[in-house]
């Protein structure tokens, strides 16, 4: 007779789904016997242009000392990162993607009887990292789709060690401006640790958003997490860092992996930072396709929510599971949302010019269908 | 004023010591102002021999896909590990490096009020993935420097959840036979976790050790952990494997990170796993360098603990660690032990064999000073 594993695991755990991710183009391909060059995956909020050429170059650098294990207190991108956001090194923690970083916090910070607050329709890490470690997931409700920064101070009580806040949030793309967040920073007990997930802030850079990094001088319970798998376009290799105190840094570091950033990472991931026109070309190629989109689903007289990431999330009218369905029979993968509580919405990364007109195309027939 | 982040993180947490890896040879280089060419890393229980050329060849391959997330359910990795390893893809967890699987055990099944059995003289990640959960590492004094499996089945009590039992054990080398772990297995409690670790097990290969894989049938409370870091020679992109009960499988599947293992990993892992040639030459190198250091070492009247690793732990006669330091000076990294308890010996990687040449003389010199 064998024992019940899953009773046995934490109770936290056993109550764990596990993460949906953005279905692979190789599992669509074997499922619906396609091919696949010709498939367009718009889902996982990737970067479409392929990788940086300087970061191929690094890599290819890199590939001689394979054999040896990463530096594990990652100096070069660590020195690289704290030029370049104007911090210490030792305010640096560098993770496995910034789902590294989130998980880190969790694990430091909430345990059972404790809470991490945050925004409905906000990213899945989230209720994950909390329920992993048994804390409870205080869900304050959306306003337009966007955070309520104000609910979500009231909903801040003695067993809250974190908030996790994401400017601009995935899925909705939603944002809030530089006076909301200082005026929250303001008013959060200094005790609770606020995770300002900046997963998407390179698309976002502009007037309208704040850089979190200007609020760490005064806060010293700010976290800023950001990642290269974006508009850096290492989603592939896993790597991201969060910018805190140096105090906040060393308890993460102490709850980090050895070496939980692999060095084909970090190579590619120095190389990346310093390539400006890569990022700043991440940025036009979005931009422009943010408004053939938003043309798009005009024309087909659907709405979507404004969006300042390199995604947007469209009202498709009806539920959007079977649309989604439909979409992979065509060959274009985007992300269903049901289960961030939006099951009329699709969320569908900007692509290429090209992988945007199929996906409108695509999304025209289905609907029609 | 700001608040105590010490204090506030959870007191597993606050206790940690962080692990000390090898020290890595740019930080050395940038130390002692050295030509890092010159110096010899023997530290870090790597493969010497360069990356396997296939390995290289999967991972061109998979360049031009870096922007993308990695295949988060691993199948082609699993795949093939499920043919190689005769069990189903549902038994299998990846992880970031072995590492990460001892930790997801850890996470899954351990907390406060719980404890892991495991050896002195064993792996430092045990304790520490133990004690960041806030479990009791419950540590069985070992004999001849190996373990002293009764001693741990003694030491299981109604608080344990887990036991993590490594052959060959690191640092030490020692191993166990076929008969001691068949009858240590028949004896744990059911609803205790085996965890067996083979990370080095590519190397031992022989009639006396046994292939945790085959007790799985029989006992659904195994995990076995191995790695492609060591003899696959793949360190830097930090791959390794858990295999056991589908259940158990699924319980770590829920608290692992949805892309934790990267792109390159999973590409250069597949690779290395079919490049038979490749391991049967880390073998052979290996075997000849381990002959070459305990001939230096009985040279140098000094004792060394008889290792089925690649890895050799020598008694020095004396405090280790300014020998440690000696050595450094000489431009050679070794691993000082004694935070494993061992404070007169060195942990010593087998090298290529002037690697192993380059260290010998090194210690000659160091030792006479």
């Amino acid at each position: 007779m064998s024992c019940d594993f899953l009773a046995l695991a934490q109770p936290g755990v056993q109550k764990l789904s596990p993460y949906v991710p953005g279905k692979p183009v190789d599992e669509l391909a074997r499922e619906l016997d396609l091919d696949p060059l010709t498939i367009v995956k718009l889902a996982s909020n990737e970067n479409p242009m392929g990788p940086s050429p300087k970061a191929l170059e690094a890599i290819a650098a890199e590939l001689a000392e394979l054999t040896r294990y990463p530096d594990g207190n990652g100096f070069a991108l660590k020195s690289q990162l704290a030029a370049r956001c104007a911090v210490q090194t030792n305010q640096i923690t560098l993770g496995n993607g910034s789902n590294d970083i989130l998980e880190l916090v969790a694990r430091a910070y909430l345990a059972p009887g404790l809470n991490a607050v945050f925004s409905e329709h906000a990213f899945a890490v989230y209720p994950i990292a909390t329920q992993a470690v048994g804390a409870r997931c205080n869900i304050v409700p959306a306003k337009d789709y966007g955070h309520d920064l104000e609910a979500m101070l009231a909903a801040i009580d003695a067993d809250t060690r974190v908030v996790f806040i994401a400017n601009p949030n995935n899925p909705t793309g939603t944002w809030f401006g530089p006076q909301a967040l200082a005026a929250f920073l303001d008013q959060v007990p200094e005790s609770v640790l606020v995770v300002l997930d900046e997963a998407y802030i390179e698309y976002a850079e502009c007037e309208e958003l704040p850089d979190g990094l200007d609020y760490l001088a005064k806060h010293s319970n700010l976290l800023v997490s950001r990642t290269f798998s974006k508009a850096y376009g290492l989603a592939g290799l896993r790597v991201g860092y969060g910018i805190s105190s140096a105090q906040i840094a060393d308890v993460l570091n102490r709850v980090r992996q050895p070496f939980n950033v692999n060095s084909l990472a970090i190579a590619a991931a120095c190389a990346a930072l310093a390539d400006d026109s890569y990022l700043q070309q991440s940025r036009e190629l979005n931009d422009a396709g943010m408004q053939q989109l938003e043309a798009g689903f005009k024309a087909l007289g659907l709405e979507w929510i404004a969006s300042k990431g390199n995604f947007i999330a469209v009202n498709v009218g009806r539920e959007g599971m079977p649309v989604y369905q439909g979409l992979l029979r065509e060959g274009v993968i985007v992300r269903p949302v049901a289960n961030y509580g939006m099951p009329n919405y699709l969320r569908v990364s900007i692509g290429l010019p090209a992988e945007n007109v199929r996906f409108l195309e695509a999304l025209a027939k289905v609907l029609s269908a």
